[in-house]
């Protein structure tokens, strides 16, 4: 019997997954109730049928439209596909290539999309991590940093162009009820243990200021008891810290504070993505192999198995160190080949990211996803992991730093330093990405264009000289014929280039654009933690707190100290490292592109004639 | 006593000249009745001053508004300079890439001024001289040439966005009345001795067929007794035909009919723009230096010589080779320099192409503007000049082909032959001019600007990353550096490079532009020849002529066929010749830009150092 039911929650398509994007309030028909795994199909007004997850929708269980047998269940094959046509670079620039004809048209605004476009609803809903630290709930210009009397970047008020690529992940949001795994049963278990009431969320201390505070470390820190519970003082003032093997040395290396690196830096290979499909080839998904330099022993993991990494990675260490975010899931493709090839190329770029880190690498959870031996070795890891406490500002409890103690001030100017820097960084980094985005349309839209008609001009002349009919002519016309070709030519090398440098110039800039969203609930932990060192006195005073807990305040927010100043030298490290490299590349690749012109146009150059 | 005076008719002032633009209907005051030379000096109502042709005003005698002692004559200096903003090509570039900041803003459509833009009046006014071409009164499609069964270029039927350089010259529209001549007080002798009314002009023959046609050669061929009033049955139809110096031989060559050869060619510089004064000062003027190859003896020229030589030469060549425009007297830089050096450089092209021409640069009108020994020699030659009756079609009088006559479908075929080729290759300039322009205002608008913004961007970022506090910073900050520096660098160069390569290829297709324009005209009086002897017949039968009127009718078209050969067959020498040269330079230019941007770029890139 097909049931009419109301849409709960927004939901939106995975492209190539039969799914079916529905929005709240919209009514469906339920064309198939069996399929299992907690989907249903159904249909939408428009006739578009294809899967949504079942809690999404409530049953109309009064009512029933149609008969059984009307059931469009065989229409399934005309479901809409989804839209594909949100950060796609490459094909409207050739298309627009292949556009270009004779006639001379007015330059129209094309806009050809480039993959480092946020979506439109990101860059509207005004989600910038920065703004967050603005705790004056007056909502005036003051930030949390502005007593700072060297100076802060206060006085940059323009407004700010720079849409941050989305934080929050949408599998978040789906809930992990939208998502089943044919191999993992257990996929479910967070669904009943975790999640918090919205009332509950408000009270859960320092990392929840904010009313616009929408970015992942809320909504994934919520989800998980460990760690939304706790303020700093969780840590500042627990009992006993972690001993043993789960320990954390930092060290004071030439350049001050640094983790213990191992000897060898783990890297490892995403390739080889392999479509599956699971519930009767209803659903369809990719699978990804994961190479570790290790074992160089590849496992496979689907774009979920990221997304669960990317929680507990965030969830354990999320207060130390900057977790970027995966590659946002509605990243896709004009075509599912190029979807999947942006989301690969993205999700190596995560993992060597991951991989780079001492702490992350080593971690016993990071490690269980690149090496896990079989089904059975990555369910237990799985669960174990879950049931990891040590998270959240409790990941401090595991560090070691082996250097005398900090005393506040020098705790608190350090902070400010790295916040100075991370919020310069993130200013510089957009605007290379806003010129980059802009530099790219050009390249990919009017600019060949314009070679185009370039080179038909010459060739059109050329032709009319050909109908002269007077003598020796063709020694001119072939080589203005073979000019022009030279100018279309040109006019490709020009579409094509920003795939070989800007691209990864861009890629880098997104990336470091992710991982310096980060640091503003990070710098907020040690924000919070010297504010509660600073009220000491007082808390004691006050009888809440001994003088021995104030003194071991102040002892662990040293602790937290070094762990900051040894996750900024990894990172300066990593960054010099990263921008040398990508700089590198873009330069020797400009010098290519320009050299191949220049020989292009001296090759057609030497076909006229020397009078 | 400062009078109040009406504008009759509109006048544009030339740049330097302390003149005042007035539009017809405008009341003006005259604060200067005794200037003399023809003008007069007027305040217009936004106070500016300036000097206007007095036969251009009527005075209104009957009342005046200010006492003497009011007119602002001593405000003279103040008179607001002349709207030097059109055509300015190099100005606009160098303050868009000054301008272009720090902080990324939405691309402006700007519109940075191109030489090679018509004023908005030409590009409004249709005014094509290929429409004249529509004989058919009823305003049908049919063109002059649609009868050809072999097919004309009447399919392209698309809207027409070239608007050409005006053909008419702004002194023709001013009158003679509004120049003089410090040391020629000849030079208003025209005044009286020309001039048709525009009912005359009406009847005046194959040149004056079609409503729009405001071409150079109606405007001033109107002028011209010998001309205006003569159809080609002038010529058809005279009794003797000229002998002597003045003879034209045709011969027939390895390409077919050619004109008579010098053995060297002239040349000649046009050289030394000097400022000269007249009237106490109040109106200055520009002198060139011209000299010629052949007595390497410069003697001086002002632009009203060379229009009065274009004229000359218009009125006694123009019915069987396109003698081109001079450029344009409104051509005008943001600065006086740009402007005079544009025009000299105009000039000096002109100059050549007229002294490549054969028959022109033999003439002895010609011979005297490059030859002229001193002011006696140079009046007496421009009296003899001004009343030379070979004029008009009569030129066809002087030629003397060896070569049997062509019979008239022959005549027709090659006719028509050479107007396909001449509108298709008209189409051909067209196209390039409208490309060129529209990358002229890419190079020096938008691109530069973003090559700039790319530079910022990477300078910003290093000096962010100068302030990160990380030990081993400077030698990544200092590469970026050089390499934000280097971009800025490619954006001057890109804003730069049109003026050394487009800007010739520009000149070279506006230059054809003009003399493709003269075609219409030229081919028209053909045109008209053969239909008159078509109609030989016909005359003959009703007795308007004789049976021999119709055999010298007919050998006289063959003439004029073999002129028009040797014409063209000039021009395609010369177009060859021109376009082989311009094509390569451009390419040669084209190269070193890319090869120097490549350069830069290796250089930038050799600073990052290799990890």
């Amino acid at each position: 019997m097909a049931q009419k039911a109301q849409v709960l929650y927004d939901f939106t398509a995975e492209p190539g997954n039969n799914e079916l994007s529905v929005k709240e309030g919209e009514t469906v028909t339920i064309t198939n109730q069996s399929i299992g795994g907690g989907w249903v199909e159904a249909q939408n007004s428009r006739g578009e049928v294809g899967l949504v997850p079942e809690d999404y929708i409530e049953l109309n269980k009064q009512f029933s439209v149609f008969p059984s047998a009307a059931a469009p269940t065989s229409s399934l094959g005309n479901a809409a596909a989804p839209d594909l046509s949100f950060f796609d670079a490459y094909a409207p620039a050739q298309n627009q290539v292949d556009a270009g004809g004779l006639s001379p048209q007015p330059e129209t605004p094309d806009t050809p999309v480039s993959p480092y476009l946020s979506s439109p609803d990101e860059a509207t809903n005004g989600n910038d991590p920065w703004s967050t630290w603005n705790a004056d709930p007056s909502g005036g210009s003051t930030n949390n940093w502005a007593s700072n009397p060297e100076g802060t970047q206060t006085g940059k008020s323009a407004p700010d162009p720079w849409a941050p690529v989305s934080h929050g992940h949408p599998q978040a949001y789906q809930g992990p009820g939208a998502e089943d795994d044919e191999w993992d049963d257990e996929w479910d278990d967070m669904k009943s243990t975790g999640g918090y009431a919205e009332s509950e969320a408000g009270e859960s201390g320092a990392l929840q200021r904010g009313g616009s505070h929408a970015t992942s470390m809320k909504i994934s820190l919520n989800k998980f008891p460990g760690f939304s519970k706790s303020g700093p003082e969780l840590y500042l003032l627990c009992k006993q810290l972690v001993k043993g093997k789960d320990r954390l040395p930092i060290y004071v290396g030439e350049v001050g504070p640094v983790w213990s690196y191992p000897e060898t830096q783990l890297d490892c290979v995403v390739a080889d993505p392999k479509k599956g499909s699971k519930m009767y080839g209803l659903k369809s998904y990719i699978e990804y192999q994961v190479t570790p330099s290790t074992t160089n022993r590849p496992v496979n993991h689907r774009y979920k198995h990221f997304d669960w990494l990317y929680e507990r990675l965030l969830e354990k260490f999320g207060s130390a160190i900057p977790i970027p975010s995966l590659p946002d899931k509605q990243v896709t493709g004009r075509f599912e080949e190029e979807f999947i090839k942006m989301r690969m190329e993205r999700l190596q770029g995560w993992m060597t990211r991951m991989c780079r880190h001492p702490v992350v690498s080593s971690s016993e959870v990071f490690q269980l996803f690149v090496t896990y031996k079989d089904e059975k070795d990555w369910k237990m890891g799985k669960r174990k992991a879950e049931k990891d406490e040590t998270v959240g500002v409790m990941i401090f409890s595991t560090m070691e730093p082996e250097a005398p103690d900090l005393d506040l001030i020098e705790v608190e100017q350090k902070c400010e330093q790295f916040s100075r820097f991370t919020k310069s960084m993130d200013d510089g980094v957009k605007e290379i990405l806003t010129v980059g985005h802009e530099h790219w349309k050009r390249c990919t839209g009017p600019l060949p264009k314009e070679y185009q008609r370039i080179g038909k001009a010459f060739q059109n002349l050329s032709s009319v000289f050909t109908s002269s009919g007077y003598q020796g002519e063709s020694a001119l016309t072939d080589a203005m014929t073979a000019a022009g070709k030279t100018y279309e030519e040109i006019a490709q090398l020009v579409a094509e280039q920003p795939k070989k440098d800007l691209h990864h110039l861009m890629e880098t800039n997104n990336e470091y654009k992710g991982l310096l969203g980060c640091f503003p609930d990070t710098i907020g932990v040690h924000k919070a933690a010297i504010d509660k060192v600073k009220e000491g006195d007082k808390l004691v005073a006050a009888s809440k707190i001994t003088q021995q807990d104030k003194v071991t305040m102040a002892k662990r927010a040293s602790t937290m100290s070094y762990a900051l100043q040894a996750e900024m030298n990894h990172f300066h490290s990593n960054r010099i490292y990263d921008y040398n490299r990508v700089m590198q590349l873009y330069l020797e690749e400009q010098v290519k592109f320009y050299e191949t012109i220049a020989a292009k146009l001296r090759q057609a150059h030497s076909q006229f004639t020397t009078m």
